[in-house]
């Protein structure tokens, strides 16, 4: 059961093609995404809705697509424009079309009822399309039901476990207390970190001589996307005085494929007069080789989870932050469904 | 649910070795099959009464099989003729044995009850064992339960896209109008196409200067099996001439393995008189291209539909043979369970 | 559904190692074991109480293991002992602990009550441990359910056929009739073949020139267990005359993973004072190539069960032992659950 009403990121804005058929699944779904002669991107249904086979196996023609099993054609609409063979097309014959949004790179697909269509639900995703901020766009398919996912991102507590040798460095920050705050549709995670030695790759940006104060603010919003801001500076420089410090701006968001399966597009930009392309390139593979460790350890336990699914979970402390957006996802399905939303 | 009363094609006849035991899965049966030394086949249950172990992992003795795990001997009827430690064989030892049928190098299995046997079920596949043509044996394994493969070839309009270049070479193929007819327990597709280019393989057994008259007349009858006559004769040239034209002849036959899993047994005969090795080696290597094309359609379709098994299919003009085959299937299957049937 | 009020091997003494973590899956509950600095062994549940991550990827601190997802540190009865920034442990924050006995170089777990632990329940593996006995420790791991494998240690007709060229190598051994008498928890099979010749490996440890008398005599016991004497001394010798025979010790035990997965430890001791170091390992290497043939035979078996698990067994005369070992199981579940005992 997956929010319908809401932007799942598709796909990166450079993997769809110019020619070509891209698919991919969303909440169990198989999408078609072509660009018409436009660049406009269209997101159709990807299954022919005459013998079910899938669209992407066919081919482009013009701005439609047409079957390659028995040549039905369809336009961007979704529409059935011609069925070889026969001089009229059936009223019936279409395939459905998902509204497509694309912002700052990313792909979005709404998967909801198109009559609710809201693009103030689109997130902040700026910098990853604006010439203050340098990236490297970052993809990595789980076999974990996203909210596994979530719940990482939630609770940084991990840090200082699961990359003690890579992010983390330092107990400190598992031990930092979040202050979390409401934000629309999602939650705020603030945490300062207070004199703590700066992790390798802030090392590989600037030469710090000691330890740093450092910050993690970040919204965490429905369906599953995380916007951060953190960095460090000097311990001892003023809170506001940015001249020595780190800064960096992330955007990742987890977009269920199936039950037990989750796309997860992720981006780290640093200042764009902070480093050049090795530290670009630098800071991508630190967050693959991260990003790598919470794979391991996540599957792992999705595996751990399905041989007894039942067995519960032990709500600490920590988890507030992951506790308080499972409610907000709950009330957001319970929404959905019409029930009554229960407000614990 | 699949027909029991019925010839199953279970192997070519080469492929039961005249030594050693052959198994292979027939709706859902494990069969053992293997040679008596007069050469006649014997098929039995590949699943020895005693604890269930494959009798294909025992050995031939004589006429027999021995199984492999505590050592039982069956004789070609399936009766235990031995236990290894016992004086008497317990009356109840015995596993099934299934009649089976050769004809024109097909080896044929009847799944249902014996007392319903019917040689007049077995298809007329004579050009697999005749002077007049040549071919060469086919076998694909696919992951698609059988009946979508029916589908695929009793709609030929998928020539023009999916053997795009391959067998159709012309969109004209899938606008002509097939003519159906009922036959005994199938239907019969007729299709003529005037004045289309010779496909590739045409013209590897002659050399065609312009356009052909081409034809495809099948039947299609149960369990799944294709009876063709097809060919192509030069435009303007007499029906009944047939001195200039290419005549084929194709036994093609569909036997479930599992739900999902199906055996594809195939040939395409070409007269002996036109050609030699090198052209049968053709038409069988341009078969494979092209089964390959629809295997990887098929099984991308059957995926589309385990996905959403509910999702329904839109029938069209060009579907009426195969509906009109699924409604063939349903009625034998109603019949076997001795519901009333119902004829729409 | 499994007994738990029992021991089950769950690793050679030698697979724990002096550092570092060990998992292993019994009865389908993921088990971490690791040595305390003592040399002591303990096992949890694999699986942290907080977000259930398996502790086995997480790393030994002391006498304790810290979880590698959050930090969470548990000592070596389970309970929970540090929650990276919490002053104080929540109560409930423990993971099960499972008592552990290590007994001649076999590690056992309870799975069951811990008041109903009963020492008294351990096997005679002596041979696993003593001077006047040699043997190389052996592991198999099986794709089937631990009873298929029960059922063929518990009839050695299957000599005769499974291992025709190996350990059998006469069916007088299969048509040997075995004498079955009751044991506490399980059942005793004995066996004499008498005027038989000796197998390949036999040979390799004494030079016969003539037949032997050989005989096998075994407890099978709960929860898997089998302890076997067998030999074989020149036809014509004393019964009690074992100057010129070949003495045999083995120890088996099953431990089920899950319902279709099995742990399957064994080894066969010969005489210290009856062969070299070359011997060991000749023994060693006829078993594994033996014990393959039997995962062969049992794996086939078990997927022919999958296909129609209704599908019955005939029962046989051979089958005594089985039929009143699987008996016994059943009572031993039955007792588990609290259901009145049918004693057939």
């Amino acid at each position: 059961m997956f929010i319908r009403n809401c932007w799942y990121m598709v796909a990166w804005d450079h993997e769809i093609p110019v020619e070509g058929l891209f698919s991919r699944t969303v909440i169990g779904e198989p999408l078609l995404l072509f660009r018409k002669s436009d660049g406009g991107i269209v997101a159709l249904e990807d299954r022919c809705c005459h013998r079910l086979a899938p669209l992407s196996m066919g081919r482009r023609e013009g701005d439609c697509v047409r079957c390659g099993y028995h040549g039905m054609k369809f336009d961007a609409t979704g529409a059935c424009v011609e069925v070889p063979g026969l001089d009229t097309v059936p009223p019936k014959a279409r395939v459905r079309s998902y509204p497509i949004t694309v912002r700052n790179r990313w792909v979005f697909v709404w998967m909801g009822d198109p009559a609710r269509i809201d693009h103030t639900l689109l997130p902040d995703n700026s910098s990853c399309d604006h010439a203050d901020w340098r990236y490297r766009p970052g993809y990595l398919h789980y076999d974990a039901n996203y909210l596994l996912i979530c719940d990482n991102l939630l609770d940084f507590s991990h840090l200082s476990y699961v990359h003690e040798k890579t992010l983390g460095g330092s107990a400190r920050i598992a031990q930092a207390r979040a202050i979390i705050d409401p934000v629309p549709h999602g939650i705020r995670v603030t945490r300062h970190v207070p004199d703590v030695p700066p992790p390798p790759y802030y090392q590989r940006m600037r030469s710090f001589s000691g330890n740093l104060d450092r910050w993690f603010i970040y919204d965490f919003v429905l369906p599953g996307t995380l916007l951060m801001r953190s960095g460090g500076r000097p311990v001892g420089s003023q809170p506001d005085d940015m001249r020595d410090a780190v800064q960096l701006h992330s955007c990742q968001t987890l977009t269920p494929e199936t039950d037990t399966t989750t796309h997860y597009f992720f981006q780290q930009s640093h200042l764009a007069n902070q480093g050049d392309d090795s530290i670009t390139q630098g800071i991508y593979e630190s967050l693959l080789v991260a990003f790598e460790e919470d794979r391991r350890m996540i599957t792992a336990q999705a595996r751990n989870i399905a041989v007894d699914p039942d067995k519960p979970m032990l709500p600490l402390a920590m988890d507030s932050a992951l506790t308080q957006y499972r409610r907000i996802v709950q009330r957001a399905l319970q929404a959905e469904r019409g029930e009554a939303v229960v407000h614990p």
